[in-house]
């Protein structure tokens, strides 16, 4: 063990299993997830080589072996539980993706729910056996968040009683679907339906797309791998290129609409079924935001302890750079941030499980706020996260830009989610609907339930310079206060949003361009919606904690991250009359003290984020601080270094050389 | 030709070549550059393969293969100007990085300036005839920012006349070297240099590593690839861990410090000789942060202008991306900091250039200001534009993700000029340290010249709440009224900063600590400082530009980014007392106007940029605007398209299927 990480754990001020049980929900939940760890990183089937190593075409075969390893072990020991699974993969997986991730998440769930009784019967065995494989084919290359624009064409053959599938251009083939590449030889494709010469517009067809015997594509079936991305390298998003491919007329999923025999056209009753998966993924990766953003700070935070570097004070040894207040600046408001998002991602978990029950019964009373927020929630945090990581990468100076440091792949692996599920300035002009739709609902009498309510308080109508006048200027020393002020600044946002909207609709052509044109306030807005959840539920959870030693240091580090959120956003606070000039120079100089009092538990808040080094994977990240012994046996194992003189050096270097 | 794109063209209200002229600096440069351009996309020799479709030993391989044929082409046409040198080979590379760039960009560089005659005689044309490869040997596995914490020794040993090099710790092995793990058979490696039991620092040592015959590693030396990293996977960055390895005493570079055949040292006449080089690197950097986000607007803004997605009005077809205004935002800010950039990297060229003629006749006078300004700058441009090219990559949406946009690429190759050359929050603080001096001058009655005189101003102590007192309010539509104001902010923030520290004197051990315990505030008012030389040098550019048309558009870019940095830090500029908060929505209001202004122009002040197609290797960014039939060729090459059907298949698949 390195003297210098240690001496931090030393130092820290709390008991850390107590604050690893809150962030797991509880004693039994973090035992059993460590039972469940240990099971995998005892399992010697599961020491692969590093992924860094292998070119894409053996970082593809390595993945799909362990993809399938994780059933059979999942078989043998008998883990069914959803959550358990879950955990189990994640940790299986590690570094790696899984290539046919799309067969459980998407595949078998939509088979599920759409199907209708005789369907699932004929379909459900056979993906459950494995002799299907599926995908689930939406995005094409020309649509993605608007999937109304989809092309693909299923157009309805009576003679035959077929669908005939088709991408009439190139902006139709369906591009992106995980595990269409090469691994799947289904595919659920979405298509407008087209019979008795009307479009219907989109449904879902399961399109045989690969022999079930020899793998080769079927005829009319244009498929492969959509070649090297960012990161996601063992996994082959595919293409799929339809060409007049004939499907039975069974292949449509009908428990909602159908086509009959003849062509008839049968409408669904209600589309509203695919909204709760929407809210449930989106709720799921605030989660994620908060994963990536506690690994990446362990390991920034573990290296900046024993990395040494530079004078503080002359003659002195080199100071762990943790000591340096830049340093510190970088990583604890995101160390704040990490745990802000790990409390709102058991929030929007909860509250899911919650509204589902009643969603079952029939109540679906609160499933547009949460739809807002969870839109709101994934891109605010997702962006955060996203750019946060960098800081972390960066902030290991050039280790970080090494492949062992992980950082790297933490990112490419990671930044997808921006994208995904809903691409985030989209997600944030959502939840701006909603917020402008309750602040006119309020402005109309009507009195708002929920996390808007703030948008009937009379207060909201902040009049600007009547700061003096007004006793709500913050105390930037009481969280209480301070969420106060972060509920004020939105409550201004989205009224200043509305009223601009309502001015703009003046000399605007329509209610869409009117909106277009004030889409920059609306996004700003909405982030401020976002940024006083955050602040509000993290205040939330402090109230939850009984442990003294914990709930000081959790304080702290709320107080940073509500701090730092002014400091930042300071004009909107001034603007809103919620600040002074002369308490920004106070949050300066407060902001300096919360680092100082938060140093000696820096390491010991990484900690107990309890990531096992399997699961870190990061030389820098160890937790035994021996970085720099195992940057070197990791660099050994380059594939570069396999042969001492590489053959370019015969074929290009030599041949160079100038008579002397 | 894609439509849109067209259309996109005929909009444009100014003569392109005339802007491309002025980014080239006069039409003579631009023209010469399509010629080299022309020479090199026309040779058949420079058609590789795409690097994304290659393994790394592949990639690798390649590399030392273009290298090699730039030499022999560089050769052949005679070409030997070193900026046409630098203009063929950053063409001829491409994406490409160079396996031995660091032997031209240091090694011989440093032979040249640090041999004795007689060395030189020796040394020059083994470099130079290709007999020799070398690299440079400074950064250790321990040790980077902090040079004269290295490790590495050279130990005299006077009975042999000759030094002994020795790593003697795993921190001390030398990491990250270009070209060190497989390419090179010389190193110059910086050491500290003991003879006669004392240490006397760090000093140049020339120390083969590999057998100039067999290329194996020499007895003693170990020597290897590092491992895959973020980017640049076809350069070898190498490790070099030294064992009793023992050169001759006339390999250490004799110039200025010497060591007598008895061991006797001699003392160096001065220590300043390698201040220039450090501050035209940086210097050249700020031009990389132009090009980085110049060519990553370029391909965000011709993708956003062919593609089509959801609905402004309802019943119209789906809009250009680039008509919402949340992707203008986005975008044309990062556009306006390109050109703001690229201004500024011309300035820093021609002022390197001017103090070096008087350098070289003696005149030290202005290094000082030099070198803090191209430390700040260095940090502040790569900072804004590694963010903003992510910020590019993710305004293209899934798409952006694929290799194929080049976007990943770009950034990787871009993010560690961050932390290369001087770490970004290092540099910042040394840019600090100069303000901070200048200001304390300043307060004792020196008259200031240059880029800080605004620190003699009166008006730089400004007190806060005197805004109605104060004529100097900001004319938000006035860019020299926006110059103004930025300045006043930057001396704001630097008397902050001093006075803070000044304070925190009162109760600190010592200056390091006050220092230390007021880094932010300090890299805080360099960030303000070098934000305010940006702008003022844009503004200065306006003065210089003749054409009406091509003034007005450059002025309405300057002013956008003018306001959009006052928007993003409009805390400081009300703090200062430069703004009034109403004035912060008609900022708001403003900033969409030059939004919509700049629309019709924003294809063709990319295309000014006058990149080849060629030279983006990005599919989403091509002239022709057909971006989805090349995406669709593109990945039918994706090596995993080899085959019909992947190995693992028949190995892991098939296997897991399970009884019906």
């Amino acid at each position: 063990m390195n003297p210098d990480i240690s001496r931090e754990r030393e130092n820290a001020s709390f008991n850390l299993e107590i604050l690893t049980n809150i962030l797991d929900g509880g004693a039994e939940k973090t035992r059993r997830r460590r039972e469940i760890e240990s099971l995998v990183i005892s399992d010697p089937d599961f020491q692969h080589e590093d992924l860094n190593f292998l070119s894409r075409s053996e970082r593809y075969d390595a993945a799909v072996r362990k993809s399938a390893q994780m059933i059979l072990k999942l078989r043998e020991y008998g883990i069914s539980d959803p959550e358990e699974i879950y955990s189990y993969k994640s940790i299986a997986k590690g570094v790696y993706q899984e290539p046919f991730g799309v067969h459980y998440v998407m595949f078998i769930p939509t088979l599920n729910s759409q199907c209708t009784a005789e369907q699932r019967k004929k379909w459900i065995p056979l993906a459950e056996s494995f002799h299907m494989l599926g995908t689930y084919a939406q995005t094409e290359l020309g649509h993605g968040t608007h999937i109304r624009g989809l092309e693909t064409t299923a157009t309805y053959d009576p003679s035959t009683q077929e669908f005939v599938l088709n991408s009439p251009t190139i902006s139709s083939i369906k591009w992106w679907p995980g595990g269409l590449g090469k691994t799947s030889n289904h595919a659920i494709v979405l298509a407008q339906l087209y019979t008795q010469g009307k479009c219907h517009g989109l449904h879902a067809f399961i399109t045989p797309i690969r022999c079930m015997k020899t793998h080769m594509p079927l005829p009319g079936v244009v498929v492969g791998d959509i070649g090297p991305k960012f990161g996601f390298d063992e996994v082959d998003n595919g293409y799929l290129k339809l060409e007049n491919v004939r499907i039975p007329r069974e292949n449509m999923l009908m428990k909602y609409a159908k086509v009959e025999p003849d062509g008839t056209y049968v409408k669904p009753p209600s589309d509203k079924l695919t909204y709760g998966t929407m809210v449930f993924i989106r709720s799921m990766i605030v989660g994620e935001s908060a994963r990536a953003l506690s690994k990446s700070c362990t390991i920034a935070i573990r290296y900046s302890a024993v990395r040494h570097q530079s004078e503080l004070r002359p003659g002195e040894p080199e100071p762990q750079i943790l000591d340096y207040q830049a340093q510190q600046y970088k990583l604890f408001p995101l160390l704040a941030t990490a745990y802000a998002f790990h409390f709102v991602g058991q929030y929007m978990s909860k509250t899911y499980h919650r509204i589902s029950g009643d969603i079952n019964q029939g109540d679906f009373s609160e499933l547009p706020e949460l739809h807002a927020l969870s839109a709101g929630l994934k891109a605010f945090t997702t962006w955060v996260a996203n750019a946060g990581i960098e800081v972390c990468r960066m902030s290991c100076g050039g280790h970080g830009y090494s492949r062992c440091s992980s950082l790297p792949d933490i990112y490419v692996t990671f930044t997808p989610t921006c994208t995904y599920e809903g691409e985030n300035t989209v997600m944030m002009l959502q939840t701006a609907r909603y917020l402008v739709k309750s602040y006119k609902q309020a402005r109309a009498g009507q009195q708002l339930t929920g996390i808007v309510s703030y948008l009937n308080e009379p207060q909201s109508r902040i009049q600007p310079h009547s700061v003096s006048s007004r006793p709500t200027v913050v105390n930037i020393n009481d969280l209480a206060s301070l969420v106060e002020a972060y509920k004020f600044r939105a409550a201004k946002l989205v009224e200043m949003a509305a009223k601009n909207l309502q001015a703009e609709l003046q000399h605007s052509k329509s209610n869409e361009d009117a909106w277009n044109n004030n889409s920059i306030d609306l996004v700003r807005a909405s982030d401020a919606h976002c940024h006083y959840v955050v602040v509000k539920l993290f205040a939330a959870k402090l109230s939850e904690i009984g442990d003294t030693a914990v709930h000081s240091v959790l304080s702290t580090l709320a107080l940073l991250y509500a701090l730092h959120g002014v400091a930042l956003s300071s004009g909107d606070f001034l603007q809103a009359g919620l600040l002074t000039v002369p308490q920004l120079a106070q949050i300066s100089q407060r902001l300096k003290g919360l680092l100082s009092e938060l140093r000696p538990n820096a390491v010991a808040l990484v900690d107990a984020f309890d990531y096992r080094d399997e699961m870190l994977n990061s030389t820098l990240g160890r937790y035994d601080g021996n970085v720099y012994e195992h940057m070197f046996e990791w660099a050994k194992r380059s594939p570069l270094n396999h042969t001492e003189v590489h053959e370019s050096h015969h074929k290009y270097l030599k041949p160079l050389r100038s008579k002397l």
